[in-house]
């Protein structure tokens, strides 16, 4: 490995020899001194080269002076030099002043994308779009707040699964399906990981999670969906109802919120002006019906056909929220069945209503939960009620067949609770390559 | 959630009242006693009935025993009773003498598979195979090794990303690929994330992995292939050599097979009848070309038409290294260019050669791992060498046109180390749902 000081320990280290390598940002090429920003993962840092000149005080053309003169912005450089620190020197106090750069490879000039370009330029150039510090940073929160989710599965004795993409029949709904040639039949793309995280309650794993792509052929357009995401799924057995399930889903979420206030919440701060807000426990729970309730009080008459709250009123129920309870998320609870999956469990006293739950992270929904319908002859007949067959549904209903414990779990899409969490309007932002119906490159 | 004690947790707890719940692996129904093994995801348990007589001897038909009569294998229950030790008792010397037994699934009483069934069939069942202790131990061995090699990297500071699945062109080769509709044009499913794990390094991310599925549609029907698997993947830069990638390999693998001999070392040793070796640091390397000559000597002539080793090349190269070094492990390096991808560096002295290895563990390839070309001018002209149309690639030559440091990393299949670290000789054992050409379902 070249042998490189990362910029951001180099505040730490006293004057003397240093080794740094990244991206060039700026060039000023002047007459008498020449300054180079460089940049790497962890910061930026200011190189300095006074010119040589003569006994006559003519400039020389000599090293590192041509080859900086050469530099175009995004080329990647390794610089050996003295560092001095001196507080003068506005980013960060410190400079090193160059003894040799060396050139690993020399950007084409052309800069394709500016600060204020639109989000499609930005998308077409995505591996520029990363190098801004703001944009890199969503990636390294992502990394910690997995983790922490992760790390708070695997103490409780989570087993991690990996449930196959390629699926011999739709796992979710004939919609938005994307499908393939298999050798001499047909696959398609899972839609979730549902019916595989369901086997492994049939299986006696007990609990489970699973984080990775989930397909869906949604021709929409708006800020909020894409073709291909990442789901991070938690399936777990023995459950009373999905109180169970939203119990652990705000633990997980606390976790995963403390680990990246903790790692990143002065960054965040100063890149995003965002303070990250770690949740109480117990989040507000209401029952859809009384959050319909609530906004209709508050004069917003919900634009849909069907029984669900649409994007303003979710907002609107999250603004309730905030005002009463001083909390960003809400757990809305007991779906009526109209809007929910057949292998939703319906409520025992009434059947209109599921025991289930969306999670609602500053107005967005986050999550649908549910305690799932483990008794086959029922959800048989409401896998027919909603006009599915269950003959294509067979091999699925095996794992009912066989035996199998209450259970229930959730699914959170990772990039909208980022794009919530950093106050972002858009997934793209926050996705490391977004997939949408006319975006497939890079 | 059900108050449950986990089995493995009841021999330390006192005499005394227990609930737990778990699946029905067998039923004794004797005509004065009954016994159930009930077993959860930590272990198996004993449960006595004493069959209640009345004054004059009769056996009485009360509960909990016209339940267990009734009860079949597989069947989901939770029992309630008095926890005794009893070192009679040969599963672990304690039983739960019964007071009430509640079924939650009454399993079908057909019985699919048996413990003598053919993998085919077991497959066909897999949530049933996977209810079998050995069966069940590889994902929380999995779960173990994936988390250490995750700790592993964002303790270095790692960027977990994850790269998308749905692409406009082909990652690897046009042989072996998935195509799908995509709205109005055609997407291909990501051979791996090769380009996308690049990409972050032009980004300037410094240090990435990335876990997730990968899809090759390959006909073959060994023991060690399937169309979709979990790839295991890092790139890094500012690297010298190939060299610096299989430091930071070795590097990681000691780590999580650490963690598994650790936290499974015993039951892996019960079931599996394995000894989890954590390998020594420097593992052997050994240049492909002295290889094949090592091989040759053993007796072996390499059935191939290319440069590379055979499956039995590789058998014979791990017999050596084990004779020789003692060792499980062993890089082979400096593959020829005829047989790599483009995107991998060549040797500076000898171009026919690549700055690349290949990891062999237990005689098994589970790894490619190189330094990549990262002049664009070069790269080009190698992809044009392979008979790619730089065109198709343009996008990707982007990353290198705009500036990109050194660097290089691998891929590693997950199911393969596993099946290897266990001993298995197939694939289909280690894989939580395997994809094959005629395999789709469960």
């Amino acid at each position: 490995m070249t042998e490189r000081t990362l910029i951001k320990d180099l505040s730490a280290l006293p004057d003397g020899p240093v080794t740094v390598s990244g991206w060039v940002e700026t060039v000023r090429d002047q007459k008498k001194v020449q300054f180079v920003v460089l940049r790497d993962e962890s910061g930026a840092l200011q190189l300095v080269n006074p010119r040589s000149v003569d006994d006559q005080g003519v400039v020389l053309a000599d090293e590192p002076a041509t080859t900086i003169s050469a530099l175009t912005q995004g080329s990647f450089v390794t610089a050996t030099g003295e560092l001095k620190h001196d507080e003068r020197v506005k980013l960060g106090g410190i400079e090193v002043k160059l003894d040799s750069l060396t050139v690993a490879t020399l950007a084409n000039p052309e800069t394709p994308i500016a600060a204020d370009s639109g989000i499609d330029k930005r998308m077409d150039w995505r591996f520029l779009d990363l190098r801004v510090p703001r944009n890199a940073l969503i990636f390294r929160i992502q990394t910690t707040l997995e983790h922490a989710f992760r790390t708070y599965w695997i103490e409780r004795d989570y087993v991690e699964i990996h449930t196959p993409k390629l699926m011999a029949s739709p796992s979710e709904s004939n919609a938005e399906l994307f499908k393939l040639d298999y050798f001499d039949t047909t696959a398609y793309l899972a839609q979730s990981p549902q019916f595989f995280k369901q086997m492994a309650q049939s299986a006696g794993f007990g609990k489970i999670f699973d984080i990775g792509p989930v397909f869906r052929a949604d021709p929409s357009f708006t800020s909020r969906h894409a073709t291909e995401y990442t789901g991070v799924d938690a399936e777990i057995s023995w459950i009373d109802s999905h109180e169970d399930v939203m119990r652990m889903q705000e633990e997980l979420i606390v976790a995963g919120f403390s680990a990246v206030a903790a790692k990143h919440g002065a960054e965040i701060r100063e890149l995003f002006d965002v303070e990250i807000v770690v949740p109480s426990i117990p989040f507000p729970r209401i029952p859809l019906l009384e959050a319909k309730d609530i906004v209709a009080a508050r004069g917003h008459v919900v634009d849909r056909n069907d029984d669900d709250l649409d994007p303003e009123g979710e907002r609107q129920i999250a603004a309730y929220v905030a005002e009463t309870f001083g909390h960003e998320f809400v757990f809305l609870t007991d779906y009526p069945a109209s809007i929910r999956p057949f292998y939703h469990m319906r409520n025992d006293e009434d059947t209109s209503l599921t025991k289930s739950y969306d999670l609602v992270y500053r107005g967005t929904e986050i999550t649908t939960g549910a305690q799932r319908e483990h008794r086959v002859d029922i959800l048989e007949a409401q896998a027919v009620e909603k006009g599915l067959d269950p003959h294509e549904l067979d091999y699925y209903l095996d794992f009912f067949r066989f035996g199998v414990p209450p259970h229930g779990g959730f699914g959170m899409g990772l990039a909208r609770v980022l794009m919530l969490m950093l106050h972002q309007g858009n997934l793209r932002e926050v996705t490391y390559l977004f997939r949408g119906p006319t975006r497939l490159q890079p």
